[in-house]
């Protein structure tokens, strides 16, 4: 079962990478562009096939290794 | 407009910091992880408010930066 995760910085963390893509896009040409953030997709091949229990195994993954809570939001998608 | 692209590495190219997070994972003692692959994802906040001219200029981006079209495929997506 293939599950995808999210990883997002939290609003009014400090996003440098998102700052610096917006910066290179305006010198590229492109306007418009009110706001870059960027983060993390993280894509697993499980062998779990229960989505309810997939899905409670990635979140706990989360918790422990793929998100930094204190900073980052993170959401779980089946596939 | 928000605009949400995912931007993954292609099949068959090596992504060695999928397989440090599969190995860090089985180290925490989560198993039955076959495969992890690692991307970006990247929102934007666009002025532009037609959803089609929106999606043809976040393509036109990715083309030119936010991708590397060797190695890495891209998806947009309105949010």
């Amino acid at each position: 079962m293939k599950v995808r995760v999210n990883v997002t910085l939290k609003p009014g963390v400090l996003d440098p990478q998102g700052a610096a893509v917006r910066h290179s896009l305006g010198a590229l040409g492109f306007d418009g562009v009110n706001k870059v953030r960027q983060g993390k997709v993280i894509e697993l091949d499980l062998n779990q096939n229960d989505p309810e229990k997939a899905k409670s195994q990635v979140e706990n993954m989360c918790e422990k290794l793929l998100a930094n809570t204190v900073i980052e939001n993170y959401s779980v998608e089946i596939l």
